[in-house]
């Protein structure tokens, strides 16, 4: 199978979802010339990453959220993938019918079926306006922790998981997909090329834990992986690009060389997962799940020493 | 403090314990000049990596195992450790008086006492004769795998914790020892350069694997690594060097040149772990342990979908 990542350049806050759909379907259309079969799109894919913005009432930003999926705005996607038979997975802002808000992502089958629904559980940032940062970075203040957990799907015979954005910085993340069986592990992203905490942390060090993070994490479950950057200027803020397709060895096996709306794409031969699967993690002949306690029993770090 | 790796070269099938001590004591001299005050050995330190080789009857092996530690091969180290006021780890081969035999390693004090004592988890290769495998890999044979869990100690004020060769590739590893505050990650390990059961995967492949994964276990916890191989050839297996030393970013700050006895060395400051412990890896504010059950309930892959 034919895998792309359709990176997307900056969303200003004023573009309207139909801009930037319009954008989408013009990345799936290339793709699909090129032989893709599947295509991941960014973390909130539709809108500009508002968490940077602080607002004292939060429904004040509502409308940055989608109440049901498909919606007007990205039914033509939706249309044009089922006729070109593309599957995709694609983040947005979910505000459901109880008023729970998510940053959220699906797995859309070539026949337009969505398959699986994904609410990000490991939410970076903080509540409340820090004056102490660069710029803010506000996802727990409009963002429910995900519900769902790490959940696999079967898509066009791939057994396939999703992550979003600091989802891939925590090995929780991959372990919990790969004793699933994964195979293709897709993470869309949004990420500030400066740390808002430390002026000396930039875009080369952060773009180097990403690829650590997603590299490690694919080669220690012996998993495909899509990583699909939004990225570049968005109001005036700098996030990094570097949108790659790891192979389950853990090397990068395509990278995105621009900062705006790209598509990269590999052949992936699914096959490949096995061979590590079934040798050094293999996990029924090596785990051992009796010395890992602490992981699930202890949130915090606790020093005893 | 400036934290050392002692790298030991091959061992040969004959050569005695004594002279390894005196290459492992020439070493610790050399640290102590260079104002190494914490001194890293491999796994295994004492003897060849005898699992490569196959006998019916394990009792013939009993030889490689240490009945006591320290006992009288090894006793001049710690003698000398304790006159330059080194501290130190090291593995070894351990029969306990129960006759359990494990894949052992300890950490000694400046005043020579054992504070700590780690056996192998994660076991790798497999327990009878393999005819498929280039070579045998039977630590699944002579060993059981660890009863110690995975621990820290305070040593000289750094909170230290051990894991021994395969551990380093499981992240449940460095998020067992993360989550108890973990400063400094010992790792020792013996890993041949060719994987025995693929020959496409030769030492490149399997290098890029071991940095990879001490990179992100450190970054990922936010702690000092410090990696040490035995290795080069050792009875016509040829094993792969590449000790390093890793920083709180996972970033490689010291790395052996040679395949033979050498020291590496770097200045590690421990306040710079506090940044990540305390930002993005705060694992009070952002591990989600309800979702994280599969870790531990399970051990082996369920393909559910």
């Amino acid at each position: 199978m034919i895998v792309g990542g359709a990176q997307i350049g900056g969303i200003q806050k004023a573009e309207p979802r139909a801009t930037v759909v319009a954008r989408m379907m013009a990345l799936m259309e290339q793709a699909h010339r090129q032989g893709v079969q599947f295509l991941v799109y960014p973390e909130m894919t539709l809108t500009t990453f508002f968490p940077r913005f602080y607002v004292e009432d939060r429904a004040e930003f509502d409308h940055w959220f989608e109440t049901e999926m498909p919606n007007a705005a990205t039914q033509p996607l939706f249309d044009l993938a089922r006729r070109l038979g593309m599957g995709f997975t694609f983040g947005y802002c979910e505000l459901t019918p109880e008023g729970q808000h998510f940053n959220t992502s699906i797995i859309v089958s070539p026949g337009g079926e969505i398959l699986s629904t994904y609410r990000k559980t490991h939410l970076p940032g903080h509540a409340d306006h820090d004056p102490a940062r660069t710029h803010q970075h506000l996802e727990k203040r409009y963002f429910l922790a995900g519900d769902t957990g790490f959940n696999v799907v079967r898509n066009q015979g791939v057994i396939m998981g999703m992550a979003i954005c600091n989802d891939r910085r925590w090995p929780e993340t991959w372990r919990s997909l790969g004793l699933q069986g994964v195979e293709l592990v897709t993470i869309g992203y949004n990420t500030p090329s400066q740390n808002n905490l430390s002026a000396e942390e930039g875009i080369e060090r952060r773009v180097y834990h990403h690829e650590l993070s997603v590299c490690a994490g694919a080669y220690q479950n012996s998993t495909y992986a899509v990583a699909v950057a939004k990225c570049g200027l968005e109001d005036g803020n700098h996030m990094f690009a570097g949108s790659i397709i790891v192979d389950p060895d853990g090397f990068v096996i395509a990278r995105a060389t621009g900062e705006g709306d790209e598509l990269i794409l590999a052949e992936c031969d699914f096959d490949k997962c096995a061979f590590g699967k079934s040798t050094v993690f293999n996990f029924a002949a090596h785990r051992r799940i009796e010395h890992y306690g602490r992981i699930t029993n202890q949130t915090g770090v606790r020093i005893e020493v």
